[in-house]
């Protein structure tokens, strides 16, 4: 798991009602990773986590387990059940960037979270499915749920250092993902990608984001974003590798729903 | 612990609102065992679980510990206290076989849990106090608890292979076991248990079972169950051992409550 | 962590509608101390506990995470967030004995919780921030939170044995801890700690406490203490060694608000 701590600001423009806020945020995730491996070679599984989120609220007491994903695992292929990745979620170019300490409010994902989705505070899909498979440069992934009665999935390949995913969903809410697409690569300067999503009814989103190297231990990462009926968003952070799994971070976002938020602080794998 | 999962089957014969039903069913089991010895070798030590059950409406989010155990043990006398193992639950011949991945209802245990018992999810016996004593093959087992003012225990005694139990109980609720016996052994091709309780108000129960093992690596069980008031209940299941702590288990039971239930799916210990 | 189990009595005295009790008494802390290093040296954390709590009415399910410290230590220098220590609850002194296996109601300690303290079962102070500083015979603590905007300091000094410290508060909660000032030292067969606090509308409160051994793995611990518009208050307990991180301990407490309370049982470390 990981730990996390540091300060949050957020403008709350968005919000007529309430002030600038300037408090702690923190996290801290117990990560639990059970598995058996068969005679046959087959790796059975299950990953809960217990994850603590600080802020000006909380201090994050009362965590507790997250929904249980489970697996069987052989080769390049895997079906999992329970609190599952899904498609959508999983797909190269989806996260390209993680900005700031705590991801700023992830508008830089295209597909906003319409489709099924590992969860690590809450429950996560009903009756959720998945088959993982990949195979040299490519990698294939369709999951279904009684969410919506969504099913998805996606496909990439790798060419060249290039990476191409298209993915798209069947469901029973017209706000969820209809398809989306993404390219990301390296231009030896800085990696790139751009993101495409067909939300439904939460309209298109178009993504730009590119990493920068800026030392040896440091990089810059920046994202634009156009997203239907908003204005555009952006933002810029910087992680600064400490050595031994630890790292200052922080960064500062424009969202689309018109706040502006930056956060600066520590993070610490364990 | 231990980790599960497949799909579990019920037809809901015995509830004319439902449709049958298939669902995933899963479950992660995190047990701490805690101890420490003093230097005259007494073992002191607490148990808790943290165990996520999911089913068709939960892959098991919010599990925090249940009730916790705590024992005192030295040779083959051993004290404890909180949510006890309670002397019927702990007598041989209640649990003479493990349907399918699920128990399928556990209608195989003559007791029927109308006693003390642990919890793996709840809180268990209030002010609950037992010992536990064996010596070769003799096992005593007393236990008490707040909990309708308990106090239940068995004798069991193993001569040539078989091992015979018997228990009672003294309880303010008329629907708890009063009085109930067991004998178990192995007749070569087959383990067979015969158990019998008297469960005051909830009725007498008498439960034949036997399992067979059907090759190197896989076993069948088998129980028929007589319950007053019900038609007879009956139960088949296979565990198949893949090796490495992990087993395909699956079994098909008639309960007592009319409905037929079937279970199939993977077990892996870590 | 530690695991602890035993008989708690308490006369009830203070509450006419309560008859005397005797009841199981236990606990297990299960503490969970995460750390990395950078490379330069400084150490961050995370420390989360799941403390299950047990009692007549409980056997402690339900127990989740607490609310989480974070920490960053370079030398004798440490920046905490979140759940913090606290100053007050941190200064020497203000502990001075342990009475009996659970502490029977902390009447010994001068400040007396009016003061921002880490809590192992909520969530803690709220935006809670604190420095903690040490070299050689010196501390100094400082910590301030969004509770009653609190912000409290210690400094203590050890010299030829004896350590002495002053403590101070200023907070918008007139029942908070004004000032508070603690001495403790060996006299040889005795330690010995003395105690004052102002606590504001909560009246002063003054301890005497000391621990004596009586055997090489055997101590006695005895308090008086007298506090506004209270009898006075006093304590006696024992702490037996049994080898292996276990003890035996009980002890007899007469509560500033009239209880008489006593328990006894064994504590084990893990």
């Amino acid at each position: 798991g990981y730990g996390r701590f540091g300060i949050m600001y957020n403008d709350n423009d968005s919000n007529a009602l309430l002030d600038s806020s300037t408090d702690l945020t923190s996290r801290m995730r117990l990560q639990i990773d059970a598995t058996a491996e068969s005679d046959a070679g087959v790796v059975f599984g299950a990953r809960a986590r217990i994850q603590a989120d600080g802020n000006g609220t909380t201090n994050g007491a009362g965590a507790d387990f997250n929904g249980v994903r489970y697996f069987a695992r052989s080769g390049g292929f895997e079906v999992g059940v329970g609190n599952i990745f899904g498609a959508l979620e999983s797909m190269p170019g989806q996260y390209p960037v993680d900005m700031g300490l705590t991801g700023l409010g992830y508008d830089y994902t295209a597909f906003d979270g319409n489709g099924d989705a590992y969860t690590s505070t809450g429950d996560g899909a009903l009756n959720g499915v998945e088959v993982l498979y990949s195979a040299g440069d490519l990698a294939v992934h369709v999951s279904a749920s009684d969410v919506s009665d969504r099913v998805a999935g996606y496909v990439a390949y790798t060419w060249s250092g290039w990476t191409f995913a298209v993915g798209g969903q069947d469901s029973d809410n017209a706000g969820d993902t209809e398809w989306t697409a993404t390219a990301g690569g390296s231009f030896g300067i800085a990696d790139v990608t751009l993101a495409y999503a067909d939300n439904g009814t939460n309209g298109d989103r178009v993504i730009l984001a590119g990493r920068f190297d800026v030392g040896a231990a440091t990089d810059v990462e920046v994202y634009v974003g156009d997203q239907d009926g908003a204005d555009t968003g952006y933002g810029i952070d910087f992680n600064h590798d400490l050595g031994g799994g630890t790292s200052l971070r922080g960064g500062v976002v424009k969202q689309f729903d018109g706040d502006t938020v930056a956060d600066m602080g520590v993070r610490f794998n364990f």
